[in-house]
């Protein structure tokens, strides 16, 4: 049955080998690799993350992990990509609140719609992720998970950020992707473990930052299997079964990973329990913090009372427990990916 | 910071790889495919599996699929491994309320865990998959999530099935094995997807079948983060999450990978959605069943009162939806892997 692969003839095959081979080590050893991460700055958070990825990856080093345990966790909002003025969801939620909002009247007696359909982004960001994910629902139950894909694509490809003027996913940060290609290169596999919707971020992670669907792991409702019309249906309904935050983020690791991982990146106090989780007596380990200190090219904020993302405790607690924390203004060359 | 890695000189790399090459391809070609499964009689069965493959993997096949969506879910008890007398997890249940038993006088006014210490495997049998988790949540709540695992590893380790006398674990089906391997070998990612519980399948799937605790789905209960005495702790809770069984398999699949299957392998009622959902409007798609219908060997078993995996339904539709059909008698050579 099996279909013989196309193949070179041998003599053929070994020629190019041997020029490959002769342009790779001819000059007599190997040439020096090119920086994986480039739009860092050479600062002593970026000689701790190429050291420790080393460390892991080479083997006879006395601290290297297996490729199956080489498991990175990255936080999204705020670490991958922004989550000012409001987490981009949020804004995604709000628009999906106006499209809507005509065939509900009804809405206008909820305190908290009618503040979000008013456009009370003060109101939307203090909500928090439970109370972002029970509107998102509150919109969304009785949706087909595929029809949920739809919107979220259309919006993507609709909106703009209101202060950049971009795409929200054109925003993804232009150092933790190169981070990210690096893991990965080192047989790493990387995950997000966010407060965000996971339908939501699985629409557009793969695209933006190579993380496949199965690799997303965030905050999720109820679904409901039927056949409708004799096709299998997928359908959104009411109440959250997950809130990926805060002591749900090791909860959410253990629930699809099943590993410890041996990496985690994280920007507020709601990733404190994931980095605890993370580098906690376990080594070796690496705890890593953005800290958003950048108000020029992006936004600087921890402790402000207007953010999401607020970052105190995870701060506090870093250097004790061996977090490298990331300066975005002093460390990163460049905050935002280049256009498309 | 880079350190270099060891290579050997170029000349004598190019020297190892020239005979290695001759060796591989200066016979003309490249050698015929052996046999992946070979533990399958060569009926309809086999043909049907090893051509779908084929069509979905072969670069240029008006049915090609890309290796990220090549995704294959497999229940466990009686789809990988034997569900009878008992189901596995059931025996492990069991075993565990009789160790804990002396610690626990009040489980004698409880008529569900006075029944299974008295050994009424009938009573267990048929308290289908909610049950028996509410069981073992009951015997583990407070636990924490490595403690459990040495628990499942030790019984792993000492238990014997009462009719085969093996271990359990090692009496994974030898050719699920072989088409578990050869899904892989052609770009596949494979998933268990089963009613069970997903802590205690992770333990041993990485080692029995080859897949990793991320991508084994199973029914789970609520789980606690908690610091405890300095150190990160996930502690078992009452109260089931996911029941992954029936129409909870899709929504499983759902939840895990975020992607439709395009290969399913089932053995009872228990797997009909999830037929339905990868075939069902969804080319192209393979359906298969495996029938017990081996008494000598196995177990012979569908519609039969006391055996769990029931088979009625799925098996009607199953010429109508285009499922393959495994007659474990007519179409396996063996059953059992062979002893380590």
């Amino acid at each position: 049955m099996t279909k013989p692969k196309t193949m070179l003839p041998g003599h053929l095959m070994i020629t190019l080998l041997v020029i490959t081979l002769l342009g790779a080590a001819g000059n007599g050893g190997p040439a020096p690799a090119a920086d994986p991460m480039p739009s860092w700055h050479d600062t002593t958070a970026k000689q701790a993350v190429l050291a420790f990825v080393e460390r892991v990856s080479t083997p006879g080093s006395p601290d290297f992990v297996p490729v199956a345990e080489r498991i990175a966790v990255f936080d999204n909002d705020g670490t991958l990509w922004p989550e000012n003025p409001v987490p981009f969801q949020a804004a995604f939620l709000l628009d999906e609140l106006k499209r809507m909002a005509p065939e509900h009247p009804e809405w206008s007696d909820n305190p908290a719609l009618a503040a979000a359909l008013a456009g009370d982004v003060t109101a939307v960001r203090q909500a928090g992720p439970e109370a972002l994910a029970e509107l998102l629902a509150a919109t969304h139950v009785g949706m087909t998970a595929d029809e949920f894909n739809r919107r979220v694509r259309t919006w993507l490809d609709t909106a703009r950020h209101p202060r950049f003027a971009r795409r929200y996913h054109d925003l993804a940060y232009q150092p933790m992707l190169e981070l990210l290609s690096h893991l990965r290169e080192r047989g790493f596999s990387t995950w997000i473990v966010s407060g965000g919707g996971a339908d939501f971020m699985r629409v557009w992670a793969e695209d933006v930052y190579g993380i496949p669907p199965s690799q997303v792991i965030g905050s999720y409702s109820k679904l409901r299997y039927e056949m409708r019309n004799g096709t299998p249906m997928l359908i959104k309904e009411a109440g959250i079964e997950l809130i990926d935050d805060k002591a749900g983020k090791p909860v959410g690791i253990h629930r699809f990973i099943g590993r410890r991982p041996i990496a985690c990146f994280g920007n507020s106090d709601g990733d404190l329990e994931m980095l605890e989780y993370t580098t906690i007596n376990h080594t070796p380990s690496l705890g890593l913090i953005v800290h958003h200190t950048d108000g020029d090219r992006e936004y600087s904020y921890d402790a402000h009372p207007q953010s999401t993302g607020r970052l105190v405790t995870a701060l506090e607690d870093a250097d004790a427990r061996g977090w490298i924390v990331v300066d975005m203004a002093r460390d990163w060359k460049t905050v935002f990916r280049p256009e498309p």
